[in-house]
């Protein structure tokens, strides 16, 4: 079964010393290590209501998420999240503390959440539909993008105005779901 | 300058859609989205003493870490964790809490600690020269292998015996190291 991801051009082995499958190229040699990625984001707020941006690409294009994205080479994960929110929704954020931290080995990520708070006035971003501010009641959730949204929305409320809290792992259960 | 790490038929290119550089290969057209790594690792106890590993390889060989490695494709950070210690010193661990998140931008990662308790005898596996359980002022300050395992210790120490605390992110000045 061929993976339309992989070129043509690459072989599954095991490199010398190494006791793990790896992709190599058959014309360079080139070792594809590839590692789970870090996605980074926030549940930011303002008034006490919620930033959401419907999604105006590919995956769960029109569907609502929290700005987050992969962490890219060069950056922490707060400044990944900030440039996230930028990006996402023109929102300009003050880091409040670390709320979520969650292993999705399906699809090879760790996602970690921040709360942060927001002093500008969002717009969207080209990566954006709208974005807009919920309150709690009126969060879209039958149309929410991801399950990990979902996640990171009971963690905030959860610990909404708290300090000082371990930051949540998985749901029960939910770190188990394997490739 | 050439660097050796990088394939020669590898050029940096902007691939369509994006905003960003990325390597693409000359010959196939592979884009090798390179975006920091996860180390996942454990401040690991027993008895009120730490255990610590002298490395085997390079880099820093002879030096004494934490167990610690890069997260796998298929595994929760918790699991890779596990996976480390086993394979460095044939530890068993119970994970007690999330301890430290560390961005490291000039070397690409992000490190993760938890604490753990040890819950079996544990021996150097193929990458470590030896393996040791130190008391506070018996820690080999001197000879540590890498600054996030000072940090972790230095955390794990500020709350030896708690639970319910935000983990600690970089020591001050530390995540604007860049490439």
């Amino acid at each position: 079964m061929s993976d339309p991801q992989i070129p043509a051009s690459f072989s599954l082995g095991v490199p010398p010393g190494e006791d793990r499958e790896r992709r190599i190229c058959d014309q360079c040699g080139f070792i594809d290590y590839a590692n789970p990625r870090i996605v980074t984001g926030v549940v930011a707020h303002a008034g006490g209501r919620i930033l959401l941006c419907r999604r105006a690409i590919e995956p769960r294009k029109g569907f609502w998420t929290l700005p987050a994205g992969f962490l890219e080479l060069g950056e922490s994960i707060e400044e990944g999240a900030r440039r996230e929110a930028m990006e996402e929704a023109r929102a300009e954020l003050v880091i409040e503390t670390l709320l979520g931290l969650y292993s999705i080995p399906l699809i090879g990520q760790v996602q970690i959440f921040f709360r942060a708070r927001i002093v500008n006035d969002p717009s969207p971003g080209p990566e954006s539909l709208e974005v807009a501010l919920f309150g709690w009641d009126e969060v879209p959730w039958s149309e929410l993008a991801f399950p990990s949204v979902r996640w990171a929305l009971d963690h905030y409320r959860e610990t909404q105005g708290q300090t000082g809290f371990t930051p949540f792992g998985n749901p029960p259960g939910t770190d188990q779901l394997k490739r």
